[in-house]
C-alpha cells in the first residue's frame, strides 16, 4: 500500500527534502553549541533520521532505511557541508528553514504512519510511531545537545500536535479505505498548514490545571 | 512457560497497573518539570513502557507489546488525563504512588526477566533484562528531563537491588525448575518488600572506597 | 567473512579486552560523578557493550551479543569492581587507560565494519556502524552522566576522525578483496596510531567557519 500511495520517485524525492530541512536544523543547532563539525554531521545524521530509525528497529523493518538508502545517509552530510561554510547565511534564512521544517513535519508523520501500518502494526500504535517519526529526530538532537527536548517545554509554539493531526487524518483515511496519493498529501498539507500557524500565533498546549493558576497569580 | 505462570487475564491485570503506576510517576515528574500536557504524556508513556520496550528490542520480539497491546498503550493516556486535573490531589498521596512504583517495580523485574528467558536468553542476561524492564523506563524519564538519572545517584535511596534481587530469585527458580505462579509472586514480593524497606529505612549504595574516606573526612 | 578475519579465540579475547578498557572509562567516569556502586556498574556496561548493542540492533542481530556472551556481558563487572576498590591507582595510570582506550576504539571500528558488512550492508553504512560501534558506548555513557558527549565537542582531542580512518580503510579493503587477518590488524593500528598523535598533539577538528573566525577576533 505504502509503495503504491506515491510513485516511487515522488516519494524518495520528498523523503530526501525532509531529510534535507531536518539536517539543517541539527547541523545549525551543532553550530549554536559550538559543536566541531563532526558534531555538526552528527548531530544533522541524528536530527534528520532518527526519528525513522526509531520506527524501523519498533516494526522490525531492520536494516533500516537510513542504513540501506545511499541518498538518506548521504544528504545530511550535504547539509552539514552547506551550514558548516554558509552558517550566517543559513541563520539568516531562518524562517525558510522553519517552513522547511514545517514541511518535512508534514511528510515524516504520514509516511511514518503509512509505514507503521504497512507492517502491520493497529491504527493507533500507527499514528504513535508516525509521530515519533516526525518529531523523534528533533528529541534525539536535543538530548545530544543536551537540553531538555523542546517538544517536551510549554514554552514552545506546538510541534506535536500538527503532527497528530496529520497521522490520526491518515489513520482515518486508513480505517475508511480512503487513503490514496491525493488525500496522504492532504493530510501531510493540514500539518504544514497548523505547524505554519502554531508559529505564526504562538499557540500552545495547556499546562497541569494548578500549574497554569499559579502562573495566573503570579501575573 | 510465561504464558503459564499466571493466567492471561491476571499477568495482563498486573502489567497494566505496573504501567499506570509507572505512568504517573512519568506524569508527575513533567509537571514538577512545568512541561505541557504533551510533555506529560510522552513522560508517562516513555516510564512506563520504555524499560520493556527496550527488552522487547534486545530480545527480537518486535513489534513490541507496547505497540501492540492497546490496554498497554492507552494506560498512560488515562494516567495523564489523572495527573492533568488532578495533580495537587495526586501529590498530596505520594507515599501512595511510591508504595505503587515498588510494586510495579516488583512485577517487571519478575515478568521481565521470565520473558527475555522465554526467548531463549541465558540466565545471567535474563537478569539483566528483568533489571532493565523494571529500571529502564525510569532512566529514559530522567534522560528526558535533562537530569541524572536517579537510579545512578548515591543519595538515592537503593532502586535497582531491589528489582536485582527479583529478577536473580526468578532466574535461580528457573535453574532449579521451580518457577510457577507461587513461587514467582513470591521472588515480586520480596523485591517489592526490598525496596519499602529501602525506602523505609533510607539504604543506599555504597561509593568507591576513596570517595566514602574523603566524604568522612568532610563530615 | 568476519569468523575467517581472525581465530574465533583471538577475536574474543581482542573483544575483551577492548571491552575491559572502555569499562575501565565507563566506571572511573561514574566515579568522579560521585555515582555509588551500582552507577558504576551501569555505566562500564553501557560504555563498553553500548557500542555493540547499537550496532546489532541496526543489523537486526538479536539477540545481542552484549546479551548472549558471558565474557561480553561480566567484563564491565570485574573492570568496575577494580575501579571500586583501586580508583586511586586507576586514575593515576591515566595515560595507560588512554593508550587503552585508543586499542579499543582502532579495534571495535574495525570489527564494527566487518560485521555490518557481513550482516549485508553496503559499504558506507557499514563504515558509520564501525565509526557508532566504536564511539557509540562513550555517548551513551555521558548522556547518562547528563554530559554534553565528548565525541561532539570542538575542545576535545580527535576521537571520532581515528574511527573513521579505520573503518574506511576496512571499507577499502573488503572493496578491493584485501581484507585478512593482516590487513585488518594494519587497519585496526592506523586508528590506534592517529588517536594517540591526536592525544599527544591536541588535534582538533575545525568549526563552522563564522565561529572559528569569531573566536580569532576574541583572542
Amino acid at each position: 500500500m505504502a509503495t503504491d500511495l506515491f510513485t516511487h520517485t515522488v516519494q524518495h524525492t520528498l523523503d530526501v527534502v525532509g531529510i534535507f530541512v531536518f539536517a539543517i536544523s541539527g547541523a545549525l543547532a551543532a553550530v549554536r553549541r559550538n559543536y566541531d563539525v563532526f558534531g555538526m554531521a552528527v548531530l544533522a545524521e541524528v536530527t534528520a533520521l532518527g526519528g525513522g530509525l526509531f520506527r524501523d528497529l519498533v516494526i522490525g523493518a531492520v536494516p533500516p532505511a537510513a542504513f540501506t538508502d545511499f541518498g538518506y545517509f548521504s544528504t545530511p552530510l550535504v547539509a552539514t557541508a552547506l551550514v558548516f561554510f554558509l552558517h550566517p547565511e543559513v541563520e539568516r534564512i531562518n524562517v525558510a528553514v522553519n517552513v522547511f521544517d514545517a514541511a518535512g513535519l508534514g511528510l515524516f508523520c504520514v509516511t511514518g504512519t503509512v509505514k507503521a501500518h504497512t507492517y502491520g502494526l493497529g491504527l493507533t500504535p500507527s499514528v504513535a510511531l508516525g509521530l515519533a517519526t516526525a518529531a523523534g529526530g528533533g528529541v534525539l538532537r536535543d538530548l545530544l545537545a543536551n537540553e531538555v527536548p523542546s517538544l517536551l517545554r510549554w514554552d514552545r509554539d506546538l510541534y506535536a500536535v500538527p503532527a497528530l493531526v496529520g497521522a490520526t487524518t491518515v489513520a482515518l483515511l486508513i480505517r475508511f479505505d480512503a487513503l490514496d496519493g491525493v488525500s496522504a498529501g492532504l493530510a501531510a498539507l493540514v500539518a504544514f498548514v497548523l505547524r505554519l500557524l502554531a508559529l505564526r500565533f504562538h499557540w500552545r498546549a495547556p499546562r497541569a490545571w494548578h500549574r497554569r493558576s499559579a502562573a495566573a497569580e503570579g501575573e
